[in-house]
Parts: C-alpha cells; structure tokens; sequence
C-alpha cells in the first residue's frame, strides 16, 4: 500500500517545546517510533509543517543587517533541509532507508492569493515594522488580537515538481521525506514566489499524483469532531465525502485547523482517492483499522 | 556515463558577491549553463560547497538569543536545502529533472581530527568570543593573522549515507544534488556531530561508492600548477596518479585548495576510479577531451 502521511507540527515541536535541535530530534524520534510498522510493511511519504521553524529564521534574518536576509522560498528550502534531517535521523533508528527530497511546488503568479495574504507567519510585533518593508504581496496585519504578524500569500498548488522522484524512491523502498512546509512555491517557469502553500493541500495533491492508497493527516486533536469545543461535541469516526462536506458547509470545521484538513481530504477523494484518515500519532495504527480517528471515504 | 562534479565555492558564489538570494540564484544558473551539454548526455551528481553560507547562518545565529542556535550537523542540512534549492533552479532551466537530497555522511566520532580542530569556518572576530562557549571538539584560534575564527573538526568520510538513494536516482534520468557542503556528519549510529567534513573528500567518496566513470573537480584556477604563482609556475596537462602523488609529497599544492582536491583525487584512482579532471567551470567541455584543465590517470 502507498501512504502518504502529513506530519503536523504538533508530533514534531510539541507545544512549549523550545525548537533546540535536542528537542526536535526527540519529538522527531517519538513520531516515527508510533510509525514503524507501517514504514516497515507500506510505501510511505512523510510531509510536514515547518511554521515555527521559518519564524524563526525570521527572527534570526532581523536581527542582522550584516546578512542578506532570504525570500521565504529559500527559507522553505532551508527549513525542508533541517526538519528532513531530524526526520530522517529518526527513520534511521528503525534501520530502514530514508531519502530526503528537496521539493518545489508550482503555483499561478497570478493566483487571488497574491492580491490578499492571508496566512500570518512569524513573530508577534506591538506596532507593524514599517522600517521593514514587507515584499510585494506580503503585508502586516493585526492577527487575532494577539499582535501584527506578517501576512503572506497561500496560494493553490498545482503540481509537485518533485512527484517523479517521490515515485521513484519508493518504489525503490525508501522512505520518503517531502514536500516540507507545504513545498518552495515556484511559478510553472521555475522562479521562486513570495508565498507559504498549505501543507494539507499539498499534501494531499501529492497523494493524487502518485496515486496514494491512503491519505493521513496526524494532527494534535484524535479526530474531526462536530461541534468541537463545546458540550456537545461528537468526535466523526467514519463518513462520506458528501457528509465531510456538508459538515465543511455547515462550519463545524476550524478555519487553519480541521476544515484545510477536511477540504485537502475531500480534494483527494474526488481526484480518485480512496481513503482519507484524520488522527492523532498515537492512535494511528486504531485508526487504520476503523477503532479510532476519523476515516472519511468516496 | 557516470560522473560526479564537485562544484567550487567559487562557481556559485562568486568572490565580491553579496550572497543574496538572488546572486546565488544567477551563479547556480551561470554554472549549469556550462554544463547543461553533460547533464544532457549523462549521469551526473552535483556536490557543492557551502562555506559562506553557513558562515552567514553563524553570524544571524548569533546576532540574536531569542532563538536556538543550531549545531554544525544541522546548518549543513540547512544550506544543502538553501544551496540545492538554487542549484535545482538552474537545473528546471534546462528542462531536465534533478533530485536534491538532504545527504549524511558517516565519521568515526573517535576520529583523531575530534581533537585537533583545524577547519577554519565563519566570521573572523578581534577577539575570541569567549562568552559564547563553544562546543566540545571546537576552539578559537587565529586564522592566517587576519582574526579569530572558530576551529572545528574536519574527520575522514567513511560512507555516504545516501549513495543507494543517489545511485537510483541516476539510474532513472534525474540529476541529482547531493553532498552538499561534505554531507551531514554523523555517527554510524546516526548522531549528528559537530563538524564539517571536507567536500571534496566526501565527493571522491561518492564516486567510488557509486562507481563514477568520472570524478571532476572544479575549481577557480583552470588547472593543477607546479610552482603555483611562481613565475616558473606551469600547469598540469595530463599526469598519472604516481606523479601526482609525488608532486604532492614535494609541496607542489596548495593546502586548503588544490592539495585536498589532488589528494581526493587519487583516493578516488587507488579505489578503483578511472579518471579525474580538475579545471575551471568555462573549461569543462575541452577538460573533458583533455585540451584543458588537468587529467589525472591511474
């Protein structure tokens, strides 16, 4: 069977965690141990977030006019290097072979994203930095109250650049580790954007392309829920695309939480995806086999 | 055919140039186009250096406390991402497909160079930083009298922790990035350590794991010199691997620059290699055929 699974940031910089390198490589560690048997037994594809990461970076390119700080493409591509390796340190300790990709994902230029960034990376700023000008098709905005955060473009992917060589490799038997942080944004042209795709939508495009079995989001929550956060809650243990919809529809699902997650997973099926799982890390063989999670189907 | 290409600090960040984004974007480009007639016809890894750019990384890691600064391991992982991605770039430009690979390579941590730090990397400082303590098995030293900079260790590559994932790669039509600034070093165990590996070392140890055809070098000068920068100085044509090594032995070489490469070169011979070339980027097409650049022979 051919897995893809998305990694969200929670099973790899549990929160409060300090992001030192000891750190993420033992929550690095702590994921694939729950993972082994599938890695041992299917074709499988890691994904991840890398937010935390990049707004670190963020911080660090601040700090120093002495170095030329780098667009968010190059931060992509640095951070796919450091998590990749965490996460490939980690397969190791199961004796399997990993393969680490470097993976570029092509968006429209001319997607609506551009005109209105929308997803806030980062840190937190009392007053927006006016010193530092934001790129074109990025902006500072009040974010949740909380304070400004730069605002950038999350464009639509269309097509992993990298799927052949994904392909390949698992054909091959190696454990894949890809399209980190929702893979670098390039035009069709090859030029890098100022943009952070979507993790889960990019995640679940490279499911569609080569043909994955099964779709996994790992998320911090144990599956979809109705109603969530409130008494009457009800966790989702199986449902049809057409219900996840009208679930979407009816807003049960958290904007840049669950609903990415539900929408990504309903794009796959209706590419010809068969399966669709939502669960937590430590649940995920039970949710496999129907026993927890949330399993949506065609 | 199968070749391995080191590429040269020199080739994709120029000396004088600022190291932004976009100037290594043109240096990446800049090169491949002179090899684009190569990668067309056959297999080829890319290996590159990545000195300025961790050194880059060093200073912003240090410009601020806010965020955890990362090891030596993972700053490599983070250039190679950095660097492949700008390399992959050039690559698209060509309209063949690369593969970058986050690649490891193993040292014996018990490697004598652990206690005799003696790569010189970063920026160089008035005064050692004595407050930011370094971490075990590295030293600040004065460097050639122009500074302190931090001493690390810089042990023997044993294995490439990658070669299978590189070699099929090749065999299925993609370029492919790899080893980027002499791999991650790390235990056989796994263990990140804190180390730089030299590239060219771990770039003959990649073509004798994968049984290149061909192991070219290049460099910022257009040849191997006796008497380098002497007014007797005279290039290397074609030479065989014992007159080599005897031009070693007599000083002939540069350490830190030619000597490295020529001694890789010969490791690469005695395992078995066939043929070496050392010359400049604008040369590589009539290197080949022995018109220019330097050939070494078994």
């Amino acid at each position: 069977m051919r897995i893809v699974i998305a990694l969200g940031g929670n099973a790899l910089l549990p929160k409060g965690a300090k992001g030192t390198a000891e750190g993420q490589l033992v929550a690095a560690k702590s994921a694939i141990s729950r993972l082994e048997s599938l890695l041992k037994k299917d074709q499988v594809v890691l994904t991840h977030g890398n937010g935390p990461q990049v707004g670190n970076l963020l911080i660090q390119q601040q700090a120093t006019s002495e170095v030329a700080p780098m667009p968010l493409d190059v931060l992509d591509a640095m951070t796919q290097g450091q998590i990749g390796y965490f996460i490939a340190s980690a397969v190791s300790m199961t004796g399997l072979h990993s393969a680490t990709l470097i993976t570029r994902v092509v968006v429209d230029p001319e997607d609506a994203a551009f005109k209105n960034p929308s997803k806030p990376i980062g840190p937190f700023y009392a007053e927006p930095p006016i010193a530092q000008n934001p790129q074109p098709g990025t902006r500072y905005s009040m974010d949740a109250g909380r304070g400004y955060r730069l605002f950038v473009a999350s464009p639509e992917p269309l097509k992993i650049r990298e799927h052949d060589a994904i392909s390949v490799l698992l054909d091959n038997g190696f454990v894949v580790i890809a399209v980190g942080g929702g893979g670098i944004p390039i035009s069709a042209h090859g030029g890098g954007l100022e943009a952070v795709i979507d993790k889960d939508r990019a995640t679940s495009l490279l499911a569609s392309e080569i043909n994955a079995d099964l779709l996994v989001f790992v998320t911090s929550v144990d599956a979809a829920y109705l109603d969530f956060g409130k008494t009457s809650q009800k966790a989702l243990r199986a449902l049809s695309a057409k219900d996840a919809a009208g679930h979407v529809a009816a807003g049960h699902f958290a904007e840049g939480s669950m609903k990415p997650k539900v929408e990504a997973a309903l794009r796959f099926l209706q590419g010809g995806g068969k399966r669709v799982v939502i669960c937590a890390i430590e649940e995920i063989e039970a949710a496999l086999s129907g026993q927890a999670g949330t399993t949506i189907s065609p």
